[in-house]
């Protein structure tokens, strides 16, 4: 069932297009390949996959029987070849670590499950052993672990600690009369728990533990760890559990456990970070504590990078199946005398466009993670500065895209009614498995914590080497700014530019700089604001610093959100730039558009409070968003379709033109 | 394990709490039954029920074996008697309209899947027998409805129509030859669709259709239909699908039908609203045939009100299974040296602490709308304009305590980490089962927007009955009040007012009769500006008018949301006034407060475009709201166990004080 789009182009509901794109016209082909990003070839091989019903998430299964079918998937993955790709070239691989993500995003159109327990063996089990371990490890442990020989869990968190890695229990004592470590769990709450592969296939596991050694305490150290036999039953000294059924993610066998005196050779400390010696001497490249902690959890970034995109693909799949069915569905006689399409209907196209236009942003942002991460793992660009602001970089993305899937596949749901209710259009199930998305892999709340600290540092470092002259501009115009807006000062100019009229606020709000301006001025004059009171300074005790963070966690939170929105818009401005054919362009400068004015929208009252908006521009934003919003609809299945997904990848029977089948039977009849 | 609240009330961490309370502290046991409303009996007794194990759901099981599951859970549920409340008396109930609501939003805290079978067989089925019925059907139909001898769908929503009832297409067609209805089903997209008991249970349905008598339409009526024999095969002329899996729900049995010259006794019809005698003539005591569709379709406001009680309920066991484990749970050492508990970080505070002041909200509302309800529904109380009011109260009820749910098990699930993904700790699966409340029964949009029409309307008519000089006040004051706002008028009032200090105008901010007037403008020039718009005028087409509409919905429908808000903030400020004892009004108040700050602060933007908030109170607002949740801290385990759940009703791993007893032993062990 094909629909005749607005614009002419004529768009299957299967998203395969017959384009006869005029020179006046956007070209949604161009788009469309914009939107594949830097790693196309790899992209559209994975897409060409995740076709094979073999994987697909099957309904209505029990817990057992849905992890026996993904642990069968798993071998699929491994024969078709694309999960050796970030490995060395002796392990079948060609390190391209960028493309590995590509093609672990995705999975999730297969199955949630699938792509989580892929994560679990190759990004977690498999990584660690290649980034953490050296070459004792990759020779005796990597190979089994690649090529599914050993299936193993990563056992970091613990029932007692998750985001606060530091802080875990379990310890690695170093014994050298046998030269073993003797991995020990103290008390209940430092059971490892939530581990993927725990609870049935794991054999092995890369165990996170405390390393003591000559009666000192390390720090957090990896440890391969064998867990179970052959026929699955727990060595001696394992024990565990089962995590039983989720609200999500059945597919994975998440479990517990835990350690009684276990013993494992010196060797299997994965010792790239941190050694042991015989003789239980402690050395490390790199002399602080801190530093190396993080530097070892550094290597796990690549789960954040890929959950951000991976969350949006789900995001994606969500919106052209809701669009698709909000542009065959009628509901209510309208003005027309007919019954009108969903989709004409201006708050539908307020809750699915608005959430489109966060998508197109959040897809232009992942492929610049992407390039980063790419260019720090592959030691293309790997230094500390880069990696710092690449951890940071992961950090703001996973937060704002995950949060923004959920909340996307949730109106998605709801705007298909009891249609969306249904498994046979996947979307209630989609919402259930990304659901711990935004928890996990670092709780989004904790990360963005992160990047507010790094805000208020590199605020802090503008200040120290601006000079004194330097940090008075910096502070006046910043945060004394807020004083000196609060009479008016701000607004004013505004109105002066505008020329007071709503024409000129609608304009200079399309105006990209002034835009831009707008969104830096949210982080800029938050953390300005915070960071006065966060300053240690004398006779001020920790604990009463302690106190005052926590007054402003929440604004720096916010801080944060708007930095990672920040740098969304961004993404999709350099988008907007790079492409050259100037009615394409305008299409996408639009939903650029309608990205910064929902995200601005949003946040009024803060620029209202701070005086950084006049109220002309203010009430104009919304104004020029329900106008944008209006100029986007004809382009909606387009700019859906151009994520490029099929039949095979959406599988929803509302997205196969059923709908419009049974509507035009209707009008038929009537 | 018991947590010494900072109080100094001893409160478990099952609910059930050891009180010896000072005159001058809050009184939790007050709050506590003030909170179980007006059918406390009723709903202690209905908690009594739900502690049964056979009425829990069970995880992990098959779609067909939850299905069977809930139906045998439905006689266990009849055998209590309980549900014969609302019936006659010779069908073995009271009348108790209200308590009956009562004892249904009970049976979420067991499952969600047996609330909603319950409501399809006795609150849609049995109910629109009794209804919509006469005595003929109450002497055939009732009781064996009622007594589970005949399972019953309610067959109203088809897959082409949801909420618009009134276009269903399904037709019914009287045949005076041999004085029976002809049911027909024109095409496929007039199938009965979600339809519950209908996959599996269901031997007859209520079926909806275009009554047809003497080549004339007389508009949507209810057939008493049998749809399959006693062996479970469809009747002749009968057939029909499964809905299959759901994201949620799954013990409900939703299938779909249609009809191909099904044939039913001219007594079939239920007749109370429309009869048709046997040589085809139509009557009814309605003459108008939409006020006889709005009177037919009013007969089922209970089903908005009851699912508006049934999420907040849901709700209050996230809330409280979440607080109890932010109140114990450790995480990051803080600036005390210990690790802090996540209800002491002011962001977790912020997550729970407004959401559990808007379930204290909504259960205020809740009893007002029940008794209003009741009044109308035994009698009491029942004009048109009393039903009227009371389906525009359950509409606006109904949207906002089920979207205010979902949001807050959501926030919940994720309050709690990777715990609060596991089944055991349910969050994820409460999340999904009661997902689809916010769009069945009317989806929320459209209920929003029956409110907004009403809002529009009662502007009309207080425009009109105010004479000239009145009308010209009220426009004055609220839409042309914009504009005189515009110059700054109200700001500055208020700027005055609060003498021009933070500490002022946190003080009027407490003023309840400040906070209505801010609730109360939200609505009224929001209605005032939309109002002129969309009046018919000389010369302004129909199409003309929907067009304006539709550029409008979206403000109709967030004037509509603030009025549902007004509603409750008016309904929890009856209850702090009914509050005697002073302590426990106190925290009352603060509670409300916090319910009314955050209200506000969501709305800032709107306010301070519209120059309807100053800046400093605008300000003030959100340094009140963090003040005032801080505040509230020290109360939040109280105020959670006041909601009265036990152990039996919470079932979550992660509120049985485990997570107490796990950090007492970490603790013992450093």
């Amino acid at each position: 069932m094909a629909v005749e789009s607005v614009t002419g182009t004529t768009v299957t509901a299967t998203g395969a297009r017959q384009t006869s794109v005029r020179a006046d016209e956007p070209d949604f082909d161009r788009i469309h390949d914009a939107l594949l990003g830097s790693w196309k070839d790899v992209r559209l091989a994975a897409r060409a996959r995740t076709l094979d019903r073999a994987l697909h998430r099957r309904d209505g299964l029990l817990v057992a029987d849905h992890r026996a079918r993904v642990t069968a998937q798993l071998q699929v993955l491994l024969d078709s070849g694309a999960v050796r790709l970030p490995f060395p070239a002796q392990y079948g691989g060609s390190g391209d670590a960028g493309g590995n993500l590509v093609a672990f995003e995705e999975l999730v159109t297969a199955d949630p499950s699938l792509q989580i327990k892929a994560g679990v063996q190759w990004g977690l089990f498999a990584a660690a052993i290649l980034h953490l371990g050296t070459r004792y490890h990759h020779e005796h442990f990597l190979a089994d672990a690649i090529e599914l020989q050993t299936f193993g869990g990563f056992a970091m968190t613990e029932t007692g600690h998750g985001s606060d890695v530091a802080s875990i229990a379990t310890t690695a004592t170093y014994d050298p009369a046998t030269e073993e470590f003797v991995i020990d769990t103290p008390f209940r709450a430092a059971w490892k728990d939530y581990i993927g592969n725990a609870a049935v296939d794991a054999r092995a596991a890369v165990v996170f533990a405390q390393l003591v050694t000559a009666g000192q305490r390390q720090g957090v150290h990896a440890f391969y760890t064998p867990i179970r036999d052959a026929a699955g039953a727990f060595l001696a000294g394992v024990g565990g559990e089962d995590d039983g059924s989720k609200s999500g993610l059945n597919g994975v066998d998440n479990g517990r456990l835990h350690f009684t005196g276990v013993r494992v050779p010196r060797a299997n400390l994965l010792n790239r970070y941190g050694d042991v010696a015989p003789d239980g001497t402690y050395s490390s490249p790199i002399a602080s504590q801190g530093r190396r902690f993080f530097t070892m959890l550094g290597t796990l970034v690549q789960g954040r990078v890929s959950l951000a995109g991976a969350a949006n693909a789900g995001a994606k799949i969500a919106l052209q199946t809701a669009i698709v069915y909000a542009e065959e569905r009628r509901q209510f006689v309208g003005g027309s005398g007919r019954e009108e399409v969903l989709l004409d209907y201006p708050r539908h196209q307020r809750r699915l466009l608005t959430r489109l236009a966060g998508v197109y942003a959040a897809t232009y942002t992942q492929d610049e993670l992407l390039l980063d991460f790419h260019a720090v793992f592959t030691g293309a660009h790997d230094t500390d500065e880069s990696r710092q602001e690449l951890e940071n970089f992961a950090a703001a993305a996973k937060a704002e895209a995950t949060w923004h899937a959920l909340d996307t596949i949730q109106e998605c749901r709801e705007a298909c009614g009891g249609a969306g209710f249904l498994a046979e259009n996947r979307l209630g199930q989609l919402h259930a498995d990304l659901d711990v998305y935004a928890t996990f892999e670092g709780d989004n709340t904790v990360l963005l914590q992160l990047v507010g600290k790094r805000l208020l540092t590199q605020y802090g470092k503008r200040l120290a080497t601006a000079g004194p002259a330097g940090a008075a501009r910096i502070v006046a115009t910043e945060a004394v700014g807020a004083a000196a807006a609060s009479a008016g000062v701000t607004a004013l100019a505004q109105r002066i530019a505008d020329g007071g009229t709503g024409a000129g606020a609608a304009r200079a709000l399309r105006d990209p700089a002034v835009q831009e301006q707008i969104l830096l001025e949210r982080v800029e004059v938050a953390v300005a604001e915070i960071a006065p009171a966060l300053r240690p300074a004398p006779g001020v005790s920790a604990e009463q610093l302690a106190a005052r963070f926590g007054e402003h966690q929440h604004a720096l939170i916010e801080a944060a959100r708007a930095d990672a929105r920040l740098r969304q818009w961004r993404a999709f401005t350099r988008a907007v730039e790079r492409e050259t054919h100037a009615p394409t362009r305008a299409v996408l400068a639009l939903v650029r558009d309608v990205f910064a004015m929902q995200v601005i929208e949003r946040e009024l009252g803060w620029y209202l409070v701070r005086r950084r908006l006049s109220v002309s521009r203010a009430k104009a934003v919304t104004r020029l968003l329900d106008a944008l919003v209006r100029r986007m609809r004809p382009h909606a299945l387009d700019l859906a379709a151009a994520f490029g997904y099929e039949q095979g990848h959406l599988r929803a029977a509302i997205a196969s033109g059923a709908e419009a089948d049974r509507q035009a039977e209707a009008a038929a009849a009537r």
